[in-house]
């Protein structure tokens, strides 16, 4: 029984520093890498690479909307073909980056607002897909189960891994709660802990309004931009490889 | 008897269109394709790219600094580091693109004030031989004969193109006339056509002053961002071709 | 009878050149400054200032989304705060360009997706009126009509100046064609002259379906970024002149 | 006998963080507002403003070369031109968010490298100079004493304002100790209150070489983008209070 563990990292700046990359990859075994559109200057990506490397961690690349102010947290009505050679542009930028590092790029998941919009916007959703293909139709993408970018993805030919959330709340339907909503976010470390091991060992999760809600997920992304989200990330870990889970990079 | 002409292309910007990019390929056997830090938004750089397969011209990688509002025209003081992950990260950009557009990047000439820079600044000059190597050891560096990156390209192994300027004036010791001064730039398709044949036929070039000076060059750079430019760059092809120059790129 | 007429400017970028601010600076009364988000570096933005100042032409601010690559044409789904906050910092920006410049902002029109994102979303038009009032709740906003924008920005004490555009065609309930339609850009002089004509002298406009549509509009909007554009709106000015009509800024 | 305590602030930008500005306004009596060129987004800067606003702290701007992913660190070449109307762009947007804030900008001290280089490169000090007087020749300009610009600014009619550093080594001749030298910067509590209470009661400094050189400042620079740097900036000031130095901002 195995399971990928992910988590965002590369999202400094030059001097603005973000997230503890180097404790994260302590504990997940996938990264999805900034690459320089929302987030990620060339030496910090580098330096992450390098670090996930020495550490044995999957590098993936984490391509977001041109949104150095928003972090990518935005959404932006950009044209199909604009947002498929955006993506082209920073997978490539990261592949050149991860080879230096002595690491390749391994999968692509799609960041903040791109990985949002791309749940149900069907003209994104192929962008994107289209841009993964042309780089390497043998990249993995990342997504969450039953969405637009997953079916345009798996009737493109590419492989799709679908992910979970440990700390985010579930709808009944497999959605997630907004994060506009209370609760969205689960804040302790024995909820996250209970989240993931149900996902792990039951392939489902409670949603917010209690019932059980079958989740197939082959890697779970956890959060490592806080120290509390670290210290979380490790729990989780923890809990994993105690409870027989063999946490590692999807093949 | 072969040469290379070489162009800056790519190099307009979303909605800003800079040079006459069709029209250049026409004339020359390899573009210098903009990477996006000084110039080149992912689809421009993709449709350029795709034009200069379909007419069989060679891409090269064109890195700059990143300076959008000074073209990458302005010398800025980057730590060696920084410059060569911006430069790999750059070079990988237009990589994935070019593979996408049904080409290669096959060379690297680095663009405005890193081109002036690295003829006479080391550090910068070996952060810039580091980065081609990491990304890839076989392209080769296009540069200007008898300067410091050069020297440092060949002493790390890097093959190294020497160029000519069709239309700048040369010093008497073989570098060129600064544009501060008056006569930097050749105007009249005369005498820069008559330059370009002195280059190609005779291997030297007639220096401001009169001199006669020696010129090794596998390829000759053109301008392509004006209509007059572009003429020209015609002219120049037209007249190596009558002359029995076998223009095109540089194996 | 009075009658302003505007045009976007101030759109160059560095290098790049967009527009000839020149020459409509001739033909208009007032002139839409970009701000730097969308387009305008400091310089061009200064003089463009000096130009609009030499020839007694008014000067507005046009702020944008935080989009150079896409040139303020796609929408963002900024938060509102930060909306607010961008406008404010634009409008101030060009204030003091403009006073460098030997002149000062008059107005507000806000640019690209921003301008149509305003007439229909409540959320950003409130907070771009909140910007406006914040610099100055003097500074006339200009708008199109019966918006959402126009209904916002009275409704918090500013002045409104309702804008019609001279190349656009119109649906019948005095809306504009979608640019995504044919036939939404009017293409030829004598349908921009006439379009024109019928605002200034009857205050209506024939709708794309033949249908007569009341339109008051202070001011009208031509463009002038390209070089069949300039001489479209020298053609409107004429043609506004000889019908006795008195274009001039509004007060 | 009074002094002012100036401090850069406003320097987050978006998601990134940098600095504790609530704190470090407990304990100074200036703050120097980053403008956006260098670090600072519209919502961030006019927090910061409205911060220093309530606390009664001095607001001045804190211009920049247009660099975020150098954090304004790194020389550029710019032209004087464009560098006198980026100054001119950065100070009028944040008047408009201080004014929208409930305060004004009252005084100007250039960053990072910009700071650096006027120190000594005449026409980027005389370009600054320009920029200053443009927007409103009564700012007064906050320099390092015995400098190129001190100079410069004087002979334009600028008010300067002359600065010391709390944790800075000097040279014998009253220069700073490049910071690539061992000892640049004092990390002592002891050391560097010791520092600013020779400034404030002597009106010197010791050099590096034990030297003693009269120091003339006006305000003196303590940092807070560090925690330790926040409590320094607390020591300092309380050692002036109790030392009877009246901390106050620059008339």
């Amino acid at each position: 029984m195995g399971l990928d563990l992910n988590s965002d990292v590369g999202e400094s700046f030059g001097t603005w520093t973000f997230g503890d990359d180097a404790r994260i990859i302590e504990s997940v075994s996938s990264v999805n890498v900034a690459c320089g559109f929302h987030a990620g200057d060339p030496t910090g990506i580098r330096v992450t690479c390098g670090a996930a490397a020495a550490a044995g961690v999957s590098v993936g690349a984490h391509p977001a909307y041109r949104d150095l102010a928003g972090f990518g947290r935005r959404f932006i009505d950009v044209e199909p073909t604009d947002l498929t050679n955006d993506v082209v542009y920073q997978i490539g930028a990261l592949q050149a980056l991860a080879r230096a590092a002595g690491t390749t790029v391994r999968y692509v998941k799609p960041h903040g607002a791109l990985y949002n919009t791309i749940a149900v916007h069907e003209q994104q959703a192929r962008a994107v897909v289209r841009a993964v293909r042309e780089v390497d139709e043998n990249l993995p993408l990342l997504v969450l189960p039953n969405t637009v970018i997953e079916a345009e993805a798996r009737s493109a030919g590419l492989r799709t891994v679908a992910e979970a959330f440990a700390d985010r709340a579930y709808t009944s339907d497999g959605g997630l709660v907004s994060r506009r909503e209370p609760g969205a976010v689960l804040r302790s470390e024995a909820e996250v802990v209970a989240q993931v091991l149900r996902i792990a060992t039951d392939g489902e999760v409670l949603a917010a309004d209690g019932t059980r809600v079958r989740i197939g997920a082959e890697s779970i992304c956890v959060h490592g931009d806080t120290p509390g989200a670290v210290a979380m990330a490790a729990a989780v870990r923890r809990a994993l490889t105690a409870a027989g889970v063999d946490v590692g990079a999807f093949a």
